[in-house]
């Protein structure tokens, strides 16, 4: 049963039919394992911009509202996952649309780390910056080989929030996750597997979906109110804080992108990626 | 020496004698290195029923006062540690009976995870969900082949409380201590050894003991005030946490122990708990 | 470009020409890296008293203001990091002089640990206590064979504080930082190497410098502005905490320290010194 996010929204009902980005998701859910695949495709690169982080954001709801045995997260796009966020939302932004786009990025992640529901990631290409955020607010984490994971945040001169933080070091040791943020490190699939930022590869995205199907049915005998209750109380004060700040969380953003030497980086690296594009 | 609980009692005061529990528990001090035996035996299983808590507080106080080098928590059947509550005290309630049985269990965990001599389980048997917060609230773990230990919580309907993850976390890694609670996972010896949440194997009951004493030992040197202050310290957001919220935690645990379903998915356990005696 | 920090502040100013002590510090900036060394020299253990403890604080100003692309911290002398806190800035206190000096100690850990530069260790020598807190304020850690590195206040009868448990956590896994705080334990290079409390080996002091300068290296790409607000995010809390408590840390270190029982310790502990010494 394989069906759009934006049928699934009709079928909802006329207030949420306003999300034209509807088609930058799928939602299939596997009829014998009752497991939703959400699968993010906005060419070229998955850049996580205001729709596509609408998308999510209704998708995330859609399985926790339909009561699936459990979400997967991965890509249409056969060699990178998600690229982060959308750099053009940030660089010379709209008023309006950047604040909608950062509160829409702070819904999804509250929906996803705080989800009801077991999940896991089909990590099947590279994931930097906001792509490893998704990952990392998943429950498990299956990786393909030869990709890249990381907050490289500072490598682009931007700050990861504290949110991103707190995703990053509910998988990794403090010490390694603190040197990796300030470092911006990309770990490789191998390198993500020794420190815990991943917990299996699999060499298909086939397999990968099997492996996070196989880490979502060890929940088979469990409880499911127990287990979310269980996983809200573990996560609860990393989705309080931010719960709590999420309008200075909003401002400190928009403050720090809004620095003139900000947007001269933010834009010598468009002009970079322009130029790459080209050669 | 070996003293029940009972005749400490009575020499203490009559004060103390109203608990007709203090058989649930013994305490033996060793003469050459000074250091308590608490053992739990309370048959078939050590499960932790009103009584058995109240004499768990007891000897911990005792201990505590007694000023003796250290306490080896164990038990006296030889493979159940301790079986975790006793669903009898949560299925059909008393109303006075429950709140009296969870701020005995609070007062326990206060006790131990805070006790100021230095602490450590001799694990000779089967350790889940409550059994396992006594056994991760002493500073040591020592267990023997074949046996299990987790906060399986989950697989029961039931959610630990912040409280019993403080315990968790204080010993296995954010990833892993998260995983296991929802999953309700329950570790072999050698896996408990692997991820940390034991410190060593065992043969024998004895050899867990010795281990456990060479453990206290390794504090001869050490200041007993300093050290009693320094674990106190680390210690103290956690312990501080439950106090502050002893009222919310318990009328939580009411709360969701007398759900309809809960109720109902009690006394299917006790069923087959019942089914499995006969056959 | 070698300059004693004497001679900077005599650049700076008359404002801090106060601090005769100012030769109890080296900073010496490489012309090719950027990258500072700060090294301690105050014969004969580098014990931080006072002076010593002011000057480091104005070398880490220092670097910090003049932009360095890296601190090192090392020591002159072969055999000792730093043997910690001056036992005679304890024993017998002079009532001004001690808060200055815990107060100056606060400084120098808000400063190390929240310095915006890299922050390396080059530990050529053993460094037991305050030695060991300056060691784990900075981002890594070479060291070279044969030395001890550890938190071991316990074993004088003393009690870190929790700052210094925030520096230790940083770099430890829980259960082993508590345990090793309560035992007072000193790891060896071989040890601290295997838990993490060190992040390398190195077989001279040079080159552990070396080492020390090819992690500070790896931020060569990064943007030092949003790594500086990476770091100071990740040990805001930390920071914090010591902020909000300078006050009440001050109060509690002086009510400790002047406990007859404590004294009495570090008189026994200076008696023991000297004979030492004598032999």
């Amino acid at each position: 049963m394989l069906r759009s996010s934006l049928l699934t929204l009709t079928r909802i009902g006329s207030n949420r039919l306003m999300s034209t980005a509807a088609k930058l998701t799928t939602v299939e859910v596997n009829d014998k394992t009752g497991i939703a695949t959400l699968t993010m495709c906005r060419p070229p690169v998955n850049g996580l911009n205001l729709e596509l982080l609408k998308d999510l954001s209704q998708s995330i709801d859609e399985i926790e509202s339909n009561k699936s045995r459990g979400l997967i997260l991965t890509s249409s796009n056969p060699t990178i996952f998600s690229a982060g966020l959308d750099i053009l939302e940030m660089y010379k932004p709209d008023k309006e649309r950047i604040r909608a786009f950062w509160t829409s990025l702070q819904d999804v992640w509250l929906a996803l780390y705080g989800s009801s529901v077991p999940t896991a990631a089909a990590i099947n290409g590279h994931s930097p910056a906001g792509g490893c955020l998704l990952a990392t607010s998943c429950e498990y984490r299956v990786m393909l080989p030869k990709f890249t994971i990381g907050l490289n945040e500072t490598q682009l001169g931007i700050v990861a929030p504290k949110w991103f933080m707190s995703s990053f070091l509910s998988v990794l040791p403090r010490r390694i996750a603190e040197r990796a943020l300030n470092q911006g490190r990309m770990f490789t699939t191998e390198e993500a597997l020794q420190v815990g930022l991943i917990d299996e590869v699999a060499n298909t995205k086939e397999e990968a979906i099997e492996k996070c199907s196989a880490f979502i049915g060890s929940f088979a005998k469990v409880n499911p109110l127990a287990r979310a209750l269980t996983k809200q109380q573990f996560r609860a004060a990393d989705l309080q804080q931010l719960e709590n700040e999420r309008v200075q969380d909003l401002e400190k953003f928009l403050f720090f992108v809004n620095q003139p030497a900000v947007q001269k980086g933010l834009g010598l690296y468009l002009e970079s990626l322009k130029k790459k594009a080209k050669n």
